[in-house]
């Protein structure tokens, strides 16, 4: 099995010439910091990536990749410059000096002038990075693990192919959607000749204040009983990859994103009342059917007076419960997403034809094994949940995220220097 | 010709109960709007309407709408469902209170706890509302200014059907993504049976800070030869509707919108110095070529040492610049758009096929009267600029916006009384 070749002369020179070319606007930036949220700097360098117990940023640009290179070396190095130059980023540094004009070394110069808006950049290796076609392109394929498959088909699914799946994502997040764009391009651009893409999907949350949950388009609040992110017991029994390994990924997560449609239309002509008995939850203050605010625990025991459950047994705050599923739990990082309209042909009532939005949540989990997370909470809900009425999951994928980069060391490295 | 017939009992019962159901989050709202800038209010009565001297919010969501129904009563009462709806919204209150579920009057619901992030709600009129196929479909067509004619094809047009013109245009714009499309969910579903979607364009603005100019894709600053829209001669100069009429657009305008692609594949391996000559000014400092400053004066008549052109001939800057143009002027309210990447096939250099980026700018611009505003200046860029080789119009529509609506009257009442 190969290893890695050596790799070209690192980019890091390159990005230190950078720095100082862009110190003005560096140096502001550094200044705005103090003043301005939108100046913080999300840590790079930590014992997980970025962006996946980071407090949810308002913006999100999510790519899946194909390796179009057999060459071992060019991803290995590919790999390498996407961490330096994430890193950079990071920081709110270009990726390399305008001036340089170095192709395709340079940067392309739209965030010039704004704060890092606490971009993270999250790498992920989808199971056809291991085994595509039955070959082993890279000698991975031995390194793959188990929980990462395909992922089986759920009730319902209408997964478009070129919405689907990648040898690769990568998930830029940040409070600013120029800045989370802007750090996917300048990666692909790094990555011209060995990885391309292959599908996208922007993101978006409203600004709610403070701590109050963010509505998803459905008008509900969404992700109440989301596990904290702050939790670091929760985190390593549910989110992170421990010793039962593949050692590479250890510190990592598997992450699992679904494009879901939501016919709005239809939704937004039902009564209040119906949906929040799809919902379980109450629309205005997103309280459980039978409690009164939002945090009271969901009583899924509870009963009316003629024996009925106060939560249906259809509602997708009862299917999703961890109770429900033997106490399984992923974490939520879900977004909007906003794609404008198509032509949608519905041959039975309302018998209307025409333009429709194509619009829904971009849901986003991360779990330390899809087959006791995403796959065995969905496959019930797939099959059950009320809300499937008004939702449709056109687009995904499943990507093992490596844990967090030490400095000097590229997303990876340790799964190249197993294989 | 037909009189507008008696409006159906006014919307604006619902929308007064909806406050003091909403009463909580609105006085949530009322005390965030001195501390956040987010809960900042533009006002809906006005001598014209919002969104277009408004300093540009963060985020556009514009939408074309064709009119389904024949009947002009049915229009009617659509603009005045819309106008009240607008106005509520503007202040941050929800269209009908949501425990009524007055299909279709109740508000979807997922702005609730937001301010209303500025938002405005501009709308137009398209050539096809007075004539369509020769039909004098709502006896407006003699109240049709001779200047609201469908735009001519330009050089190098790419226009899809499914992305240009539409009897109506609303755009909502405001600091939050979430608020701007709420806005228009709202209003299309009041036009349920009346108005049909046609098309929508999702936009955004980075937050660049203070008075910087904001970059668009291209990593140029865009805006900075833009008239003033504080500038109230200027405007009346180019901008509003004057006494030349029809009577009903007076302190009104009408707005082109372009979805211009921009191949940013290929753009960012161009180098620096190559894409300065193109825009004719500087990236980084986005002076004029010969300039020191950003706002320096562009000169074009300056030389360089063998007599050429410092702006070469065929730059974007010196082609839109006024003096290129007999003096004609208008004001550019451009957002970027980002819609994912779809497949691409180049049969030349550098023969790649596969996924590129569909993102680039959707261009708004305001004018006095197309014919001596976008159309001029387009017809010369359409042909001769440098830019042409990175970007494809596929888009976009010409609409009348009347002027400012007071209490009471709803958009557009003054042609429909006339017509």
């Amino acid at each position: 099995m190969n290893r890695p070749e050596l790799p070209r002369p690192s980019r890091r020179g390159l990005v230190r010439a950078a720095v100082g070319l862009a110190a003005a606007s560096a140096g502001l930036r550094a200044d705005r910091a103090a003043a301005e949220p939108a100046a913080a700097v999300e840590p790079f360098h930590a014992r997980h990536q970025g962006g996946i117990t980071t407090p949810a940023q308002r913006y999100s640009y999510f790519t899946a990749l194909d390796v179009v290179s057999a060459d071992r070396g060019d991803v290995v190095r590919m790999l390498r410059d996407w961490t330096e130059a994430a890193a950079a980023m990071a920081t709110g540094r270009p990726v390399a000096a305008l001036a340089d004009a170095a192709i395709p070394g340079a940067d392309s110069g739209e965030t010039l002038g704004l704060p890092p808006a606490r971009l993270t950049v999250t790498f992920g290796f989808g199971p056809h990075l291991f085994l595509k076609d039955g070959k082993d392109r890279f000698g991975l394929a031995a390194q793959r693990p188990e929980a990462l498959a395909e992922l089986p088909r759920f009730h319902g699914d209408r997964l478009i192919a070129a919405r689907t799946g990648g040898d690769l994502s990568i998930q830029a997040c940040a409070d600013d959607p120029l800045v989370a764009f802007h750090a996917v391009r300048q990666l692909v651009r790094l990555g011209y000749r060995t990885a391309m893409l292959r599908w996208a999907q922007t993101g978006f949350l409203a600004g709610f204040p403070g701590d109050e949950t963010a509505r998803n388009l459905m008008g509900f609040k969404d992700g109440t009983a989301n596990p904290s992110a702050a939790d670091a017991t929760a985190m390593a029994q549910f989110v992170w990859v421990g010793k039962e390994g593949p050692r590479w990924l250890e510190n990592g997560s598997y992450v699992v994103v679904r494009r879901i449609r939501i016919a709005l239309d239809h939704w937004d002509r039902m009564p209040v009342a119906f949906q929040e008995q799809t919902f379980g939850r109450r629309k205005t203050s997103g309280a459980p059917l039978g409690g009164e605010r939002e945090f009271d625990p969901v009583d899924l025991a509870a009963t009316g007076k003629e024996g009925d459950p106060v939560i249906p047994e259809s509602a997708h705050v009862r299917l999703a419960a961890a109770a429900s599923n033997g106490g399984a739990r992923i974490l939520r990082r879900p977004y909007c997403y906003n794609d404008g309209v198509d032509f949608v042909a519905e041959r039975w009532p309302p018998w209307r034809q025409g333009m429709a939005y194509d619009a829904g949540m971009f849901f986003v989990c991360y779990q330390r094994d899809p087959r006791t997370g995403f796959i065995r909470i969905f496959d019930r809900l797939a099959q059950f949940d009320m809300l499937n009425q008004f939702v449709t999951h056109t687009g995904g994928g499943v990507f093992a995220c490596p844990g967090g980069i030490a400095e000097g060391r590229f997303v990876g490295q340790r799964l190249f220097e197993a294989g």
